[in-house]
Parts: C-alpha cells; sequence; structure tokens
C-alpha cells in the first residue's frame, strides 16, 4: 500500500504552508459549481477543489474495481461512496493521492483536463456531505459533564452514576442538520424562570453554541447484529465539525424526563469536508486513561483518538475581525468513537451509511478549552468581554460563531476547514 | 366534493362485516407481490390489495391533474405521494372511492383489468409505509406518565412540571423502524440492579410492548417557518399503528440525563396501512379537557382526535389463540396530534414527508387500558395469567404481541389491520 500519508509528499497544485488541505488530506464533500450544474462530491487540493465525477467520467478511476462504474461520485450526496467500505475508500484516496503528486503527469501536463476537474473555492457551493439518516449526539467530554453537572446539581453530583460506564447519548433531529453557512434562526418557544408560576412563550434568550466533532458512518450493520468494538473503525467514513447549537433555557424546562428537544432541533451545523480517517492516521493517540475499566464490549485498544486541534471564534456586529473564544482538542473525549458505536449497535440497533455520531461537547481541563458559552461564562456570571466593549453572557442577533479544526503535522497540516453561523 | 365516508357507500368488492378495509376506508401501503416484482403503492378493499401503480399506467389517474404523471405510485415508499399535500390526497381518495363503487362499470366489468390490479393479501409481502427521515415519540398519556411516574418517584411528584404545558417528547432511531412481521431481537446491554454495585452487561430481562399510535407527516415546512396548529392537518397524511418496544431495565441504567437510547432504539414496529384523516374524519370526537389551558401556539378547535379502539393481545408458546390483555382507546390521549405537530416546529425545525410521529403509549384510566407490561403488571407486582398456566411479569422470547385498531361506523369499520412481532 503506497504512502498517502508521509511529509515528503507534494502536489503540483500549489499548497500554501498551513492550508488545510495538502496532498495529505484530501478529504471528501459535496460541491456545487456556481456557475451551474448539479451537485456531485469533490476533494479539496490547496485552493482548489477536484471534480470526481468529472474524473470519473474521464477515465481516471477505470484501473479501481471497487470505484468504476459504481457512478458513486456522480451524486449529491456521499453515501453511495460511504456504503462502499473502506476497501473502496482507500483505492480512492490512492488514486487521487498519485493523480496530484508533483511527479504524475497525467492531470499535470493536460490543461484541457486540469480545466474541466478543478474549480477554485470560490467558484462552488459546498452542500451537506449526506442525506443524514440518523444523528445521535453524544456527551462524551468528562469535563462538559462536570461542569454543566457542577451548574446544575451541584459539584458533589456532577457526573451521574451511569456517566463513567457507558457513553451517554441521545438522538437528535437530522432534518435541521444544514451545512456551514447556512443561518441559525433564533428559535422560540416555552421557558420558565425560577421565579416564574408558569411558563412563557417568547425568543430564546439562552443561545448558545456547542463545540463538537462528529463522524460519519460507513457500510453499517443489519438489524440484530452488533458492530464488535475491534470492527468499528471500518465504519467510520470520516470527521467534520459539528455546532450543536442549543436554547438553554427552553433546554432547562423541556428536558426532563426524556431529554433535549426543541432546545437543540431547530439547527446543528457541519463543516462542509469530510476528513477519512486515513488522512488522520498519524496524529492517532491516546485518549484519557479510562477508570472503571470499560465492560467488555467497550474495551478496546490504546491508542483510540485523534490530536485535533479546535478552536471557536466570535465575531459580533462591529468588531473587524474574530475573536478566538475557545481552544480545545479531539483528545480530550473520555470516550472514543469507536466505544460511541460499539455502544449505539450493542443492542443490534442497525447503522446505515451516512448516519451522523456527534461528541457532544469538547471541553478540556482548562476555562480556556471549555468548549460552550454557558461554560466560557460560567452560567452567565463570568461575561465575555468584547473588544467593542460590550459583553456577552449568551450569543444575540447578528453574532457568528466559526469553529475550526486541525492536526500538526511534519511540516504540513491536516485540517478540516471550518464551520461557521450567523444568529438571525 | 363527493362523499367518500357514507355509511351507504359500497364497493364491488365485497367486504365482510367487521373488515377493517370497506370503501370507506381506503388506506395507503407498499406492498410487493410474493409472485415478483418491485414495491409499489396499493390499496386495501376488503380481501384484496389494489395495485395503484397499475391502475395509472392504465390510465385511470389521467382526468386528475395532481396525480397524473407524477409517478408516485410505482415508487417503494409513500414518501413522494405524502409530498403533494391534502389536494393531492383527496383527489386520490375520490377517484378509488369512484372506481371501487358498485354503481361503477369501470373496473367492475373489465375481468383483464381487474386480474392486472388486485392482488389478494396473501399474494403480497406489506413493507414499510415510507423512508422514514426522523423519527420523533411523544409522552402524550397523562395516565401512562402519572403511572411510570407514580412508579420511578412516588404518586406526589409523578407528572413532570413541564407535563401539563408542553407535549414532552424526544427523538427516536429511524433506522430500525420496521414493518409489522418482523422479528424483534431481544437487546442486550449494561443494567444495574438496585443491589448491584455496578453495571452488568447481558439480555434485557424487562423486554415490554408499548401500545401507541402515530402518523405520517405531508409536505412539511422549511427550517425556519413553523407549522401553526390551525395548519397541521394540512401535514399529517394518516395514521398506523406504533409498538415501541422498550427494554425498562437498560432504560432505567441509562436513560439520565439525556433520555432513553438504547433502550427504545433496538426496534419499533408499525403497522403497513396508512389510514387518512379523510377515512377518519366520521370518527373525530373531543379529547380530554385541558387544564391549565395552553400557551397559544397550542391552542386548537376542540374536536383534535379520533375515536379509535385499541386493542393489545399476547401469544406465548403454547397458546392456541390470542389473549387480549388490554383494551384502550386513543382518545384518551391529554395532547392531540396538531398540537404535538405545532410544538415539534414552534422553534422552526422543519418537518419533511414521510417522518414518524407516535404517540407515546395511550393508558387510559381503568387498569385493563394501560398500555404496557410495566402498568399492567404494576412493575411486575400484578403478573398477568396466561391460560398455559405460566405468569408473565414482561415478555419472553417466543411471545407475539399483536396491536390491532379502528373505529366503529354506522354499519361498518374503519381499521388499522395489525402490527404483530415476536420476541426472538
Amino acid at each position: 500500500m503506497p504512502d498517502t500519508t508521509g511529509p515528503l509528499l507534494h502536489s503540483f497544485i500549489p499548497v500554501r504552508p498551513g492550508s488545510h488541505f495538502p496532498i495529505q488530506n484530501l478529504p471528501y464533500g459535496v460541491f456545487q459549481p456556481l456557475a451551474g450544474g448539479e451537485p456531485r462530491i469533490g476533494t479539496a487540493i490547496g485552493e482548489y477543489v477536484l471534480d470526481l465525477a468529472e474524473l470519473e467520467k474521464q477515465g481516471f478511476f477505470e484501473e479501481d474495481d471497487l470505484l468504476h462504474g459504481t457512478g458513486v461520485f456522480a451524486k449529491g450526496a456521499l453515501n453511495a461512496f460511504m456504503k462502499l467500505g473502506r476497501p473502496a475508500w482507500t483505492q480512492a484516496r490512492e488514486r487521487l493521492s498519485r493523480l496530484l503528486r508533483s511527479d504524475e503527469a497525467a492531470l499535470r501536463d493536460n490543461a484541457a483536463i486540469r480545466k474541466a476537474v478543478f474549480f477554485r473555492h470560490d467558484e462552488v457551493l459546498m452542500k451537506l456531505p449526506a442525506d443524514i439518516g440518523d444523528y445521535t449526539d453524544f456527551y462524551s467530554s468528562k469535563e462538559h459533564a462536570a461542569n454543566v453537572g457542577t451548574m446544575f446539581r451541584g459539584a458533589d453530583k456532577a457526573l451521574m452514576p451511569n456517566w463513567l460506564y457507558l457513553p451517554v447519548g441521545y438522538h437528535g433531529r437530522s432534518s435541521s442538520v444544514v451545512a456551514s453557512g447556512a443561518p441559525v434562526y433564533r428559535p422560540s418557544g416555552q421557558t420558565k424562570g425560577e421565579e416564574d408560576e408558569t411558563p412563557v412563550f417568547g425568543p430564546s434568550k439562552l443561545l448558545d453554541f456547542e463545540l463538537e466533532m462528529g463522524f460519519f458512518t460507513g457500510p453499517g450493520n443489519e438489524l440484530g447484529k452488533p458492530i464488535p468494538a475491534d470492527e468499528a473503525e471500518n465504519h467510520i467514513f470520516g470527521m467534520v465539525i459539528v455546532n450543536d447549537w442549543s436554547a438553554r433555557d427552553i433546554q432547562k424546562w423541556e428536558y426532563v424526563p426524556l431529554g433535549p428537544f426543541l432546545s437543540k432541533d431547530f439547527c446543528t451545523s457541519v463543516s462542509p469536508w469530510v476528513v477519512t480517517l486515513d488522512a488522520l492516521e498519524p496524529f492517532r493517540t491516546v485518549g484519557p486513561r479510562q477508570d472503571p475499566e470499560p465492560l467488555a464490549y467497550l474495551q478496546t485498544g490504546e491508542r483510540q483518538t485523534y490530536d485535533i486541534e479546535l478552536e471557536v471564534m466570535l465575531r459580533c456586529r462591529g468588531m473587524d475581525e474574530d475573536q478566538r473564544i475557545c481552544r480545545s482538542n479531539f483528545r480530550y473525549l473520555y470516550w472514543s468513537m469507536v466505544q460511541q458505536l460499539a455502544h449505539q449497535t450493542i443492542t443490534g440497533c442497525n447503522v446505515r451509511p451516512g448516519d451522523l455520531y456527534a461528541s457532544g461537547t469538547i471541553s478540556g481541563p482548562d476555562p480556556e478549552s471549555y468548549g460552550s458559552m454557558l461554560e466560557l461564562t460560567w452560567r452567565g456570571s463570568r461575561p465575555l468581554k468584547l473588544p467593542t466593549g460590550e459583553e456577552r453572557k449568551f450569543l444575540h442577533d447578528g453574532d457568528t460563531v466559526t469553529m475550526t479544526g486541525w492536526c500538526e503535522g511534519d511540516g504540513y497540516t491536516v485540517g478540516f476547514g471550518e464551520v461557521t453561523g450567523e444568529i438571525r
């Protein structure tokens, strides 16, 4: 198997230092040319999007038996490609890595084909990567669970008794998962303050973001047949950044006993480029020590997480540039993706290609790493200071939240681009 | 608009007294002929399934401008038909009612066409009615919420403070919604008894059914634009019976603070025929008085529910016939479908054609009407006696649970058929 991640690989497409999309990344996304045409699958390389549907049409996958003739790149969603499974994903990655290498002439020296298959990022609209069947959201940061638990129940019973034994999760709403850039409408709903006798109706006053990452699933399993932890990586297609927008005041009133519902399901934003586990492999690392030892079906090898730096930026009206308000890391999460998927399917529940699994808010040990306004301002008691002189406890209309994430390699960066949304 | 529900309507297809499928019903479902062929849309009439895809091909919808040429009946799911909206649904109903009337010769007197378009029920396999995008489950029976609350928290705090103000609900898993007849695999998972220090892993010992009804949605709304209560009926395509299989021991350990997850998502069974609101119109009735008065966005006319008799039957190995263990009624529900849909969308959350909304367990005032084993046996303390001499606190392997529902009309019955599943 050829190396597709090494630091010495270079593309004939110029890639600026720090770009999220060097030849070592090769994420997949769904794009639509602004000049017209149907949505289709592409990969990102430097400042360009490479059109895989057109590549397929031009015969560049003819030698790839798992891809050629499947038509998976001409679709408006990645589901069909996700369904093919890991051997096909690897075949595609190897082909693209080869075609884009600086020492490979096929694309490099064919100006006509290059003109047909490359688009600048500003010439395309990025769409949602998949038709999401089920969207599941976990709660896998111990620091986040402890912070929220401390605020709502006190430090002595911050973590629920089940938290250390299983990755707590719940089902979210798939219809309202949107691509980065889509506006976020402030939800209205029922809230009830401590002093109110009865609930009142109106726009949420405690609108928040949650910094999360998510993974899209590959082939999946049949109903009744769990995915064991040691096979779970074959069902993880790749990762994105997720903003799980949350209305804290609606959540507080509605969530007992069946969990968050309207407080979360008005909108969830995801970054458009899906970074594969193959691209993340050099950044594989060890997660937090798990104590107590997990039950057998949740036991895995040690290196089950990835070193992914994460940032949240806030820009309010009147600000010239983004202000960084959070810096966190994916490796802080207590429960791994592999454990989440093994847990979700242990009852025999089936997973389909294109299901989305989000991590839950990724908070780390220090206050700068807290992944929500709720935690950053400690429930509004320590407002953020803005350069305009204003303060923020929660989000105002016109505020834009942007999240980004990247892995720092040896002379290159594998990044996720960004997910952004403005409150309307 | 011609009458499609009157007691004097008769079909040339013989319909036995008590049949769930007289000409007044005309439900929609997805069937596949056992002899071969693709899944397609049909309606049920007496002992027969009428093939709407073939009817369309034969030109029987040529005068129906909202249907002709849309191809919605040749699909393997009802989503495309659901998306067309109420005027198209009414047009289809009127056409089918006319074609099947005893005084209409077009089908009645054409043996060749009759042979092509009618299948006996035992000649077809019924499939899931729709590709379900999102599945939402409510908790709208006051009696059920009070029963469960009393068992788990005591009678004085049985109902949570929010219960009387909003239809409490949560998102379920759409991938594991199956058609009637599919086997139900007993889930394994983590449970923790009162006496256990740490959780243990194994098959659920407290497997239960929940008697529910559900509705499939029609056109739906755009993100950010709620569906007002007085327009909600235009987005309700029709109803089915739902068995929300539940593992009580898994539920008890996992559900704090984010709600039921694995304890519910291993399987949900639905009846295959979707009964439209037009067919249910004669059975429209008044629900329970709501006190306190709901907030403005949840206010509706009085007659927002339907008089639908419901039964649950249990058959265990060694039993010659079903034993009825529950008799309930849809009208016992406190929150109506219209209120559920207005609530779900009040934040701007979008609904798509083919989303499924379940009611929550439908328990009534008397113990015979309790819609789950948990309530019928009062948490196992009053086991059901079986004719074999055995007892049941919860479900055993080999037990089959069948639910049915019907409306008693003036000389005819509009029914839902049944939803059944055997525990494996």
